[in-house]
Protein backbone atom coordinates (compact mmCIF):
# COMPACT_ATOMS: atom_id res chain seq x y z
CA UNK A 1 0.00 0.00 0.00
CA UNK A 2 1.05 3.19 -0.97
CA UNK A 3 2.18 5.68 2.09
CA UNK A 4 0.80 9.20 2.19
CA UNK A 5 3.51 12.13 3.41
CA UNK A 6 0.97 14.63 6.01
CA UNK A 7 1.51 17.26 8.06
CA UNK A 8 1.58 17.35 12.16
CA UNK A 9 0.09 20.40 13.57
CA UNK A 10 3.67 21.06 14.39
CA UNK A 11 4.49 21.19 11.17
CA UNK A 12 6.59 17.61 11.04
CA UNK A 13 5.72 15.72 8.45
CA UNK A 14 4.70 11.75 9.08
CA UNK A 15 2.83 9.23 7.27
CA UNK A 16 -1.19 8.77 7.43
CA UNK A 17 -1.43 5.68 9.65
CA UNK A 18 -4.97 4.12 9.35
CA UNK A 19 -4.60 2.34 12.81
CA UNK A 20 -3.83 5.89 14.35
CA UNK A 21 -7.81 7.23 13.07
CA UNK A 22 -9.03 3.85 13.82
CA UNK A 23 -7.42 3.86 17.45
CA UNK A 24 -8.66 7.79 17.78
CA UNK A 25 -12.09 6.63 16.77
CA UNK A 26 -12.45 3.22 19.36
CA UNK A 27 -11.87 5.65 22.15
CA UNK A 28 -14.56 8.37 21.49
CA UNK A 29 -16.46 5.77 21.59
CA UNK A 30 -17.06 3.98 18.11
CA UNK A 31 -17.22 0.23 17.50
CA UNK A 32 -14.40 -1.60 15.88
CA UNK A 33 -15.83 -2.09 12.72
CA UNK A 34 -16.83 1.18 12.28
CA UNK A 35 -13.50 2.90 13.24
CA UNK A 36 -12.45 0.58 10.57
CA UNK A 37 -14.62 1.28 7.74
CA UNK A 38 -13.99 5.39 8.82
CA UNK A 39 -10.23 5.06 8.68
CA UNK A 40 -10.13 3.53 5.53
CA UNK A 41 -12.95 5.95 4.00
CA UNK A 42 -10.24 8.32 5.24
CA UNK A 43 -7.36 6.79 3.87
CA UNK A 44 -9.64 6.90 0.30
CA UNK A 45 -9.96 10.77 0.28
CA UNK A 46 -6.77 12.17 2.05
CA UNK A 47 -3.63 12.62 0.00
CA UNK A 48 0.13 14.00 0.17
CA UNK A 49 0.35 16.96 1.79
CA UNK A 50 -3.00 16.71 3.85
CA UNK A 51 -2.91 18.02 7.37
CA UNK A 52 -3.57 15.79 10.53
CA UNK A 53 -6.36 18.65 10.99
CA UNK A 54 -8.12 17.39 7.24
CA UNK A 55 -8.17 14.24 8.33
CA UNK A 56 -9.31 14.93 11.64
CA UNK A 57 -12.09 16.33 9.59
CA UNK A 58 -13.12 13.91 7.55
CA UNK A 59 -13.10 11.39 10.18
CA UNK A 60 -15.72 13.45 12.26
CA UNK A 61 -17.75 14.00 8.85
CA UNK A 62 -17.71 10.28 8.39
CA UNK A 63 -18.57 9.71 11.76
CA UNK A 64 -21.48 11.34 11.75
CA UNK A 65 -23.32 9.09 9.54
CA UNK A 66 -22.86 6.43 12.55
CA UNK A 67 -23.82 8.35 15.01
CA UNK A 68 -23.59 12.74 15.06
CA UNK A 69 -23.81 13.00 19.21
CA UNK A 70 -20.56 10.35 18.80
CA UNK A 71 -18.78 12.39 15.86
CA UNK A 72 -18.88 15.52 18.17
CA UNK A 73 -17.85 13.69 21.32
CA UNK A 74 -14.68 12.57 19.27
CA UNK A 75 -13.55 16.05 19.14
CA UNK A 76 -14.98 17.17 21.95
CA UNK A 77 -11.88 16.52 24.36
CA UNK A 78 -8.91 18.21 22.09
CA UNK A 79 -11.96 21.15 21.96
CA UNK A 80 -12.16 21.67 25.27
CA UNK A 81 -7.81 21.50 25.03
CA UNK A 82 -7.65 24.32 22.27
CA UNK A 83 -10.05 26.78 24.38
CA UNK A 84 -6.53 27.37 26.37
CA UNK A 85 -3.95 28.56 27.07
CA UNK A 86 -6.09 30.71 29.20
CA UNK A 87 -8.52 29.33 31.61
CA UNK A 88 -11.18 32.20 30.79
CA UNK A 89 -13.16 30.62 27.77
CA UNK A 90 -13.51 27.41 29.72
CA UNK A 91 -15.07 29.42 32.86
CA UNK A 92 -17.65 31.09 29.72
CA UNK A 93 -18.28 27.38 28.75
CA UNK A 94 -18.94 26.60 32.20
CA UNK A 95 -21.32 29.61 32.69
CA UNK A 96 -23.15 28.93 29.72
CA UNK A 97 -24.05 25.20 30.32
CA UNK A 98 -24.84 26.19 33.92
CA UNK A 99 -27.58 28.73 32.71
CA UNK A 100 -28.76 26.57 30.38
CA UNK A 101 -29.26 24.50 33.56
CA UNK A 102 -31.67 27.38 34.80
CA UNK A 103 -28.72 28.97 36.77
CA UNK A 104 -27.80 32.70 36.76
CA UNK A 105 -24.25 33.36 36.28
CA UNK A 106 -21.59 35.48 37.23
CA UNK A 107 -18.22 35.98 36.83
CA UNK A 108 -17.18 38.37 39.66
CA UNK A 109 -13.09 37.64 39.59
CA UNK A 110 -12.64 38.73 43.63
CA UNK A 111 -14.95 37.85 46.64
CA UNK A 112 -13.48 38.61 49.70
CA UNK A 113 -13.81 36.06 52.82
CA UNK A 114 -12.73 36.00 56.24
CA UNK A 115 -9.13 36.46 55.74
CA UNK A 116 -8.39 37.28 52.05
CA UNK A 117 -9.74 38.21 48.33
CA UNK A 118 -10.67 34.88 46.42
CA UNK A 119 -10.48 34.78 42.48
CA UNK A 120 -13.98 32.86 42.31
CA UNK A 121 -14.11 31.91 38.38
CA UNK A 122 -17.95 31.35 38.36
CA UNK A 123 -21.01 32.00 40.82
CA UNK A 124 -24.39 30.06 39.93
CA UNK A 125 -27.44 30.86 41.65
CA UNK A 126 -31.13 30.21 41.73
CA UNK A 127 -33.80 30.53 44.17
CA UNK A 128 -32.14 27.71 46.41
CA UNK A 129 -28.41 27.89 45.96
CA UNK A 130 -25.36 29.89 45.26
CA UNK A 131 -22.47 28.06 44.26
CA UNK A 132 -18.77 29.02 43.78
CA UNK A 133 -17.58 27.25 41.44
CA UNK A 134 -13.66 26.84 40.42
CA UNK A 135 -13.01 25.88 36.55
CA UNK A 136 -9.64 23.90 36.79
CA UNK A 137 -8.66 24.38 32.70
CA UNK A 138 -5.85 22.32 31.89
CA UNK A 139 -4.36 22.30 28.22
CA UNK A 140 -1.77 19.06 28.82
CA UNK A 141 -3.63 15.73 27.48
CA UNK A 142 -2.81 13.38 30.58
CA UNK A 143 -2.77 15.88 33.66
CA UNK A 144 -5.11 14.82 36.47
CA UNK A 145 -6.72 17.54 38.97
CA UNK A 146 -4.86 16.42 42.49
CA UNK A 147 -5.99 16.63 46.09
CA UNK A 148 -4.61 19.77 46.52
CA UNK A 149 -6.56 21.50 44.24
CA UNK A 150 -9.82 19.85 46.20
CA UNK A 151 -8.86 20.67 49.29
CA UNK A 152 -7.26 24.40 48.23
CA UNK A 153 -11.28 24.50 47.17
CA UNK A 154 -12.67 23.74 50.08
CA UNK A 155 -10.28 25.81 52.12
CA UNK A 156 -11.45 28.61 49.86
CA UNK A 157 -15.04 27.72 50.73
CA UNK A 158 -14.78 27.48 54.01
CA UNK A 159 -13.18 31.02 54.46
CA UNK A 160 -16.09 32.55 51.75
CA UNK A 161 -18.78 31.21 53.96
CA UNK A 162 -17.01 32.28 57.03
CA UNK A 163 -18.82 36.00 55.97
CA UNK A 164 -22.19 35.48 56.18
CA UNK A 165 -22.98 37.95 53.35
CA UNK A 166 -21.10 35.61 51.08
CA UNK A 167 -24.00 33.04 51.70
CA UNK A 168 -22.88 30.08 49.52
CA UNK A 169 -24.88 27.17 49.82
CA UNK A 170 -21.82 24.78 48.15
CA UNK A 171 -18.60 24.92 46.28
CA UNK A 172 -17.83 23.00 42.97
CA UNK A 173 -14.52 21.85 41.20
CA UNK A 174 -15.17 21.43 37.55
CA UNK A 175 -12.32 20.41 35.38
CA UNK A 176 -11.34 19.62 31.98
CA UNK A 177 -9.72 16.43 33.10
CA UNK A 178 -9.56 13.61 35.24
CA UNK A 179 -9.39 13.35 38.82
CA UNK A 180 -6.42 11.42 41.08
CA UNK A 181 -8.34 8.83 43.17
CA UNK A 182 -7.24 10.73 46.39
CA UNK A 183 -9.13 13.91 44.83
CA UNK A 184 -12.17 12.48 44.60
CA UNK A 185 -12.14 10.34 47.66
CA UNK A 186 -11.95 13.58 49.29
CA UNK A 187 -14.08 15.78 47.16
CA UNK A 188 -17.06 13.36 48.32
CA UNK A 189 -16.09 13.38 52.08
CA UNK A 190 -15.64 17.17 52.36
CA UNK A 191 -18.71 17.98 50.23
CA UNK A 192 -16.77 19.65 46.87
CA UNK A 193 -18.50 18.83 44.11
CA UNK A 194 -16.69 17.68 41.46
CA UNK A 195 -17.18 17.45 37.90
CA UNK A 196 -14.50 16.34 35.07
CA UNK A 197 -13.87 14.40 32.28
CA UNK A 198 -15.75 11.28 32.77
CA UNK A 199 -16.79 12.11 36.70
CA UNK A 200 -19.40 11.51 37.74
CA UNK A 201 -19.93 9.16 35.42
CA UNK A 202 -22.49 9.90 33.36
CA UNK A 203 -22.48 13.10 34.70
CA UNK A 204 -18.91 14.39 33.97
CA UNK A 205 -18.64 17.65 31.95
CA UNK A 206 -18.63 15.67 28.41
CA UNK A 207 -22.50 14.91 29.51
CA UNK A 208 -22.98 18.54 30.63
CA UNK A 209 -22.01 19.50 27.51
CA UNK A 210 -23.71 16.85 25.26
CA UNK A 211 -27.13 17.45 27.30
CA UNK A 212 -27.05 21.30 26.98
CA UNK A 213 -26.04 21.19 23.22
CA UNK A 214 -23.29 23.94 24.21
CA UNK A 215 -20.69 22.75 21.70
CA UNK A 216 -17.56 24.98 22.34
CA UNK A 217 -16.32 26.53 19.13
CA UNK A 218 -12.94 24.55 19.11
CA UNK A 219 -14.79 21.53 18.13
CA UNK A 220 -15.84 23.15 14.61
CA UNK A 221 -13.07 20.96 11.95
CA UNK A 222 -13.34 24.16 9.77
CA UNK A 223 -11.67 26.67 11.83
CA UNK A 224 -8.08 27.11 11.75
CA UNK A 225 -6.22 27.84 14.84
CA UNK A 226 -6.13 31.65 14.31
CA UNK A 227 -9.89 31.59 13.66
CA UNK A 228 -10.82 29.82 16.31
CA UNK A 229 -8.90 32.45 18.70
CA UNK A 230 -10.37 35.38 16.77
CA UNK A 231 -13.95 33.99 17.50
CA UNK A 232 -13.17 33.31 21.91
CA UNK A 233 -11.49 36.40 22.03
CA UNK A 234 -14.78 38.32 20.62
CA UNK A 235 -16.46 36.03 23.17
CA UNK A 236 -18.17 33.46 20.76
CA UNK A 237 -17.76 30.72 22.81
CA UNK A 238 -20.10 27.61 21.71
CA UNK A 239 -21.37 26.97 18.46
CA UNK A 240 -24.69 28.46 19.04
CA UNK A 241 -23.26 31.41 19.50
CA UNK A 242 -22.62 31.49 15.84
CA UNK A 243 -25.80 32.50 14.46
CA UNK A 244 -25.24 35.13 11.42
CA UNK A 245 -22.26 35.39 8.69
CA UNK A 246 -22.20 39.27 9.35
CA UNK A 247 -21.23 38.87 13.25
CA UNK A 248 -18.24 36.32 12.09
CA UNK A 249 -17.37 38.69 8.82
CA UNK A 250 -17.34 42.47 11.21
CA UNK A 251 -14.85 40.74 13.65
CA UNK A 252 -12.96 39.17 11.10
CA UNK A 253 -13.61 36.06 9.37
CA UNK A 254 -13.46 35.91 5.23
CA UNK A 255 -17.43 35.59 4.42
CA UNK A 256 -16.45 32.61 2.42
CA UNK A 257 -15.31 31.08 5.64
CA UNK A 258 -18.54 32.25 7.53
CA UNK A 259 -20.98 29.97 5.15
CA UNK A 260 -18.85 27.24 5.80
CA UNK A 261 -18.61 27.94 9.59
CA UNK A 262 -22.55 28.74 10.16
CA UNK A 263 -23.74 25.58 8.23
CA UNK A 264 -21.20 23.68 10.35
CA UNK A 265 -21.92 25.54 13.67
CA UNK A 266 -26.04 24.63 13.04
CA UNK A 267 -25.27 20.95 11.93
CA UNK A 268 -23.13 20.56 15.56
CA UNK A 269 -26.00 21.85 17.48
CA UNK A 270 -28.96 20.04 15.39
CA UNK A 271 -26.74 17.04 16.05
CA UNK A 272 -27.65 16.46 19.57
CA UNK A 273 -31.25 18.85 19.81
CA UNK B 1 41.70 46.09 31.10
CA UNK B 2 42.45 42.54 29.24
CA UNK B 3 38.75 40.70 29.34
CA UNK B 4 38.89 37.21 31.25
CA UNK B 5 37.26 34.38 29.47
CA UNK B 6 35.14 32.00 31.91
CA UNK B 7 32.93 29.16 32.26
CA UNK B 8 29.31 29.29 32.79
CA UNK B 9 27.36 26.41 34.42
CA UNK B 10 25.82 26.28 31.92
CA UNK B 11 28.95 25.22 30.02
CA UNK B 12 28.82 28.44 28.13
CA UNK B 13 31.41 30.90 27.44
CA UNK B 14 31.41 34.48 29.54
CA UNK B 15 33.45 37.60 30.17
CA UNK B 16 34.12 38.28 33.99
CA UNK B 17 32.48 40.92 35.26
CA UNK B 18 33.62 42.29 38.21
CA UNK B 19 30.24 44.12 38.63
CA UNK B 20 28.33 41.02 38.68
CA UNK B 21 30.85 40.28 41.79
CA UNK B 22 30.05 42.69 43.16
CA UNK B 23 26.16 43.09 42.48
CA UNK B 24 25.59 39.66 43.74
CA UNK B 25 28.15 40.58 46.92
CA UNK B 26 26.09 43.97 47.86
CA UNK B 27 22.74 41.86 46.93
CA UNK B 28 24.02 38.94 50.09
CA UNK B 29 24.59 42.20 52.41
CA UNK B 30 27.83 43.84 51.74
CA UNK B 31 28.90 47.59 51.67
CA UNK B 32 29.24 48.93 48.38
CA UNK B 33 33.24 49.28 49.31
CA UNK B 34 33.48 45.94 50.18
CA UNK B 35 31.84 44.40 47.82
CA UNK B 36 33.99 46.81 44.94
CA UNK B 37 37.45 45.80 47.02
CA UNK B 38 36.21 41.74 46.62
CA UNK B 39 35.94 41.72 43.43
CA UNK B 40 38.68 43.24 42.32
CA UNK B 41 41.06 40.99 44.37
CA UNK B 42 38.78 37.88 42.62
CA UNK B 43 40.07 39.79 38.96
CA UNK B 44 43.49 39.42 40.02
CA UNK B 45 43.26 35.83 41.41
CA UNK B 46 41.10 34.07 38.35
CA UNK B 47 42.48 33.54 35.09
CA UNK B 48 41.15 32.48 31.34
CA UNK B 49 39.04 29.14 31.80
CA UNK B 50 37.82 29.33 35.36
CA UNK B 51 34.43 28.52 35.88
CA UNK B 52 31.60 30.79 38.03
CA UNK B 53 32.16 28.45 40.44
CA UNK B 54 35.71 29.10 40.78
CA UNK B 55 34.72 32.89 41.08
CA UNK B 56 32.12 32.37 43.63
CA UNK B 57 34.25 30.14 45.47
CA UNK B 58 37.11 33.51 45.37
CA UNK B 59 34.38 36.13 46.10
CA UNK B 60 33.28 33.37 49.63
CA UNK B 61 36.78 33.46 50.59
CA UNK B 62 37.65 36.86 50.35
CA UNK B 63 34.18 37.92 51.50
CA UNK B 64 34.95 36.01 54.95
CA UNK B 65 37.27 38.48 55.93
CA UNK B 66 34.72 40.99 56.25
CA UNK B 67 32.37 38.76 58.39
CA UNK B 68 31.73 34.95 58.26
CA UNK B 69 28.31 34.66 58.39
CA UNK B 70 28.16 36.71 55.48
CA UNK B 71 29.63 35.10 53.35
CA UNK B 72 27.69 31.59 54.05
CA UNK B 73 24.54 33.82 53.74
CA UNK B 74 25.94 34.83 50.26
CA UNK B 75 25.60 30.90 49.05
CA UNK B 76 23.22 30.05 51.36
CA UNK B 77 19.78 30.76 49.19
CA UNK B 78 21.26 29.36 45.59
CA UNK B 79 22.45 26.48 47.93
CA UNK B 80 19.50 25.84 49.08
CA UNK B 81 18.25 25.18 46.06
CA UNK B 82 21.19 22.71 44.69
CA UNK B 83 19.43 20.81 47.24
CA UNK B 84 17.25 19.94 44.49
CA UNK B 85 15.69 18.61 41.97
CA UNK B 86 13.50 16.50 44.90
CA UNK B 87 12.04 18.29 48.03
CA UNK B 88 13.19 15.52 50.36
CA UNK B 89 16.95 16.84 51.21
CA UNK B 90 15.00 19.70 51.95
CA UNK B 91 12.63 17.96 54.24
CA UNK B 92 15.44 16.38 55.33
CA UNK B 93 16.63 20.10 56.67
CA UNK B 94 13.92 21.31 57.63
CA UNK B 95 13.80 18.16 60.37
CA UNK B 96 17.26 18.72 61.47
CA UNK B 97 16.56 22.35 62.14
CA UNK B 98 13.70 22.14 64.21
CA UNK B 99 15.36 18.85 66.13
CA UNK B 100 17.93 21.15 67.00
CA UNK B 101 15.15 23.69 68.37
CA UNK B 102 14.37 20.54 70.76
CA UNK B 103 11.41 19.11 68.45
CA UNK B 104 11.18 15.27 68.10
CA UNK B 105 11.10 14.69 64.38
CA UNK B 106 9.71 11.97 62.48
CA UNK B 107 9.42 12.03 58.11
CA UNK B 108 6.13 10.11 58.33
CA UNK B 109 4.71 10.06 54.42
CA UNK B 110 1.64 9.41 54.87
CA UNK B 111 -1.21 10.43 57.64
CA UNK B 112 -5.05 9.55 57.24
CA UNK B 113 -7.10 12.29 58.45
CA UNK B 114 -10.96 12.07 58.03
CA UNK B 115 -10.96 11.62 54.34
CA UNK B 116 -7.65 10.70 52.45
CA UNK B 117 -4.58 9.81 53.47
CA UNK B 118 -1.93 12.94 53.11
CA UNK B 119 1.72 13.03 52.42
CA UNK B 120 2.85 14.50 55.23
CA UNK B 121 6.43 16.15 54.70
CA UNK B 122 7.81 16.49 58.61
CA UNK B 123 6.34 16.11 61.90
CA UNK B 124 8.21 18.10 64.92
CA UNK B 125 6.84 16.99 68.53
CA UNK B 126 7.87 18.11 72.02
CA UNK B 127 6.01 17.73 75.25
CA UNK B 128 3.56 20.91 74.21
CA UNK B 129 3.29 20.33 70.75
CA UNK B 130 2.86 18.54 67.63
CA UNK B 131 3.22 20.10 64.44
CA UNK B 132 2.57 19.47 61.11
CA UNK B 133 4.26 20.86 58.63
CA UNK B 134 4.28 21.29 54.62
CA UNK B 135 7.98 21.36 53.33
CA UNK B 136 7.57 23.47 50.31
CA UNK B 137 10.70 23.04 47.83
CA UNK B 138 11.12 24.94 44.72
CA UNK B 139 14.48 25.40 42.70
CA UNK B 140 13.48 28.25 40.29
CA UNK B 141 14.63 31.76 41.42
CA UNK B 142 11.67 34.70 41.52
CA UNK B 143 9.23 31.85 42.64
CA UNK B 144 6.51 32.81 45.24
CA UNK B 145 4.62 30.20 47.39
CA UNK B 146 0.99 31.52 46.79
CA UNK B 147 -1.85 31.34 48.61
CA UNK B 148 -3.52 27.84 47.25
CA UNK B 149 -0.43 26.54 49.06
CA UNK B 150 -1.29 27.99 51.86
CA UNK B 151 -5.04 26.99 51.87
CA UNK B 152 -4.42 23.70 50.77
CA UNK B 153 -2.07 23.10 53.92
CA UNK B 154 -4.92 24.46 56.24
CA UNK B 155 -7.43 22.17 54.55
CA UNK B 156 -4.83 19.44 54.81
CA UNK B 157 -4.78 20.19 58.32
CA UNK B 158 -8.18 20.27 58.95
CA UNK B 159 -8.80 16.48 57.46
CA UNK B 160 -6.18 15.60 59.82
CA UNK B 161 -7.43 16.68 63.07
CA UNK B 162 -10.86 15.71 62.42
CA UNK B 163 -8.78 11.80 63.55
CA UNK B 164 -8.96 12.69 67.00
CA UNK B 165 -5.87 10.72 67.17
CA UNK B 166 -3.85 12.46 65.18
CA UNK B 167 -3.66 15.09 67.45
CA UNK B 168 -1.85 17.92 65.89
CA UNK B 169 -1.77 21.67 67.37
CA UNK B 170 -0.69 23.19 65.11
CA UNK B 171 0.26 23.82 60.76
CA UNK B 172 3.02 25.43 59.35
CA UNK B 173 4.50 26.06 55.47
CA UNK B 174 8.04 26.01 55.48
CA UNK B 175 9.55 26.90 52.07
CA UNK B 176 12.88 28.31 50.80
CA UNK B 177 10.95 31.04 48.45
CA UNK B 178 9.19 34.13 49.20
CA UNK B 179 4.93 33.98 49.78
CA UNK B 180 3.00 36.23 47.46
CA UNK B 181 1.09 38.76 50.12
CA UNK B 182 -2.34 36.98 50.12
CA UNK B 183 -0.81 33.75 50.95
CA UNK B 184 0.67 35.72 54.44
CA UNK B 185 -2.84 37.38 54.77
CA UNK B 186 -4.33 34.12 54.84
CA UNK B 187 -1.45 32.18 56.87
CA UNK B 188 -2.00 34.46 59.44
CA UNK B 189 -5.47 35.04 59.82
CA UNK B 190 -6.29 30.67 59.28
CA UNK B 191 -3.68 29.88 61.75
CA UNK B 192 -1.13 28.40 59.08
CA UNK B 193 2.91 29.09 60.55
CA UNK B 194 4.15 31.10 57.10
CA UNK B 195 7.96 30.41 56.79
CA UNK B 196 10.13 31.33 53.96
CA UNK B 197 13.05 33.35 52.60
CA UNK B 198 12.90 35.96 54.90
CA UNK B 199 9.44 35.84 56.61
CA UNK B 200 8.75 36.15 59.26
CA UNK B 201 11.58 39.14 59.33
CA UNK B 202 14.68 37.98 61.38
CA UNK B 203 13.13 34.73 61.93
CA UNK B 204 12.86 33.67 58.60
CA UNK B 205 14.81 30.51 57.25
CA UNK B 206 18.02 31.89 56.55
CA UNK B 207 17.70 33.27 60.31
CA UNK B 208 16.57 29.04 61.37
CA UNK B 209 19.67 28.18 59.83
CA UNK B 210 21.85 30.63 61.01
CA UNK B 211 21.00 29.87 64.45
CA UNK B 212 21.13 26.18 64.43
CA UNK B 213 24.23 25.95 62.18
CA UNK B 214 23.19 23.75 60.02
CA UNK B 215 24.47 24.90 56.76
CA UNK B 216 23.58 22.74 53.90
CA UNK B 217 26.63 20.76 52.34
CA UNK B 218 25.45 22.76 48.88
CA UNK B 219 26.96 25.77 50.91
CA UNK B 220 30.51 24.31 50.19
CA UNK B 221 32.55 25.79 47.44
CA UNK B 222 34.40 22.47 46.96
CA UNK B 223 32.25 20.43 45.96
CA UNK B 224 30.88 19.89 42.71
CA UNK B 225 27.49 19.44 41.30
CA UNK B 226 27.95 15.32 41.70
CA UNK B 227 29.72 15.39 44.92
CA UNK B 228 27.35 17.24 46.26
CA UNK B 229 24.27 14.65 44.63
CA UNK B 230 26.61 11.73 46.42
CA UNK B 231 26.67 13.42 49.91
CA UNK B 232 22.90 14.11 49.77
CA UNK B 233 22.41 10.66 48.15
CA UNK B 234 23.72 9.12 51.72
CA UNK B 235 21.85 11.63 53.96
CA UNK B 236 25.15 13.95 54.40
CA UNK B 237 22.44 17.12 54.16
CA UNK B 238 24.38 19.30 56.57
CA UNK B 239 27.89 20.50 56.81
CA UNK B 240 28.22 19.03 60.26
CA UNK B 241 27.18 16.18 59.74
CA UNK B 242 30.94 15.91 57.35
CA UNK B 243 32.78 14.52 60.36
CA UNK B 244 35.66 12.19 59.21
CA UNK B 245 37.40 11.97 55.73
CA UNK B 246 36.99 8.35 56.06
CA UNK B 247 33.19 8.83 55.76
CA UNK B 248 33.21 10.68 52.71
CA UNK B 249 35.85 8.23 50.53
CA UNK B 250 33.54 5.68 51.96
CA UNK B 251 30.67 6.67 49.52
CA UNK B 252 33.38 7.75 46.75
CA UNK B 253 34.68 11.10 47.56
CA UNK B 254 38.63 11.34 46.51
CA UNK B 255 40.98 11.32 49.50
CA UNK B 256 42.25 14.57 48.61
CA UNK B 257 38.69 16.08 47.97
CA UNK B 258 37.86 14.99 50.92
CA UNK B 259 40.41 16.39 53.25
CA UNK B 260 39.45 20.07 51.43
CA UNK B 261 36.10 19.24 52.24
CA UNK B 262 36.33 18.48 55.74
CA UNK B 263 38.47 21.70 56.48
CA UNK B 264 35.75 23.87 54.62
CA UNK B 265 32.67 22.04 56.69
CA UNK B 266 34.90 23.04 59.81
CA UNK B 267 35.02 26.44 58.69
CA UNK B 268 31.51 26.81 57.35
CA UNK B 269 30.01 25.59 60.71
CA UNK B 270 32.46 27.07 63.38
CA UNK B 271 32.10 30.47 61.20
CA UNK B 272 28.62 31.64 62.81
CA UNK B 273 29.49 29.27 66.10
Amino acid sequence: MKKISIIKSNGAKDFFSPEKVANSLIRAGAGQDEAEKISQEVEKKIKNGDTTADIYRQAFFLLRRYGKPLAVRFSLKHAIMDLGPSGYPFEQLIGRILEKEGYKTSFPNVIFGKCVGHEVDVIAENSKEKIMIEAKFHNQPGFRTDVKVALYVRARFEDLIAVPKNNFSSCWLITNTKFSEDALKYARCAGVNAVGWGYPKEKGLENMIDASNLYPITAMPSLSRNEKRLLLDNNIVVCTDIKNIEKLVSIGIKKEKAEVCLKEALEITKANS
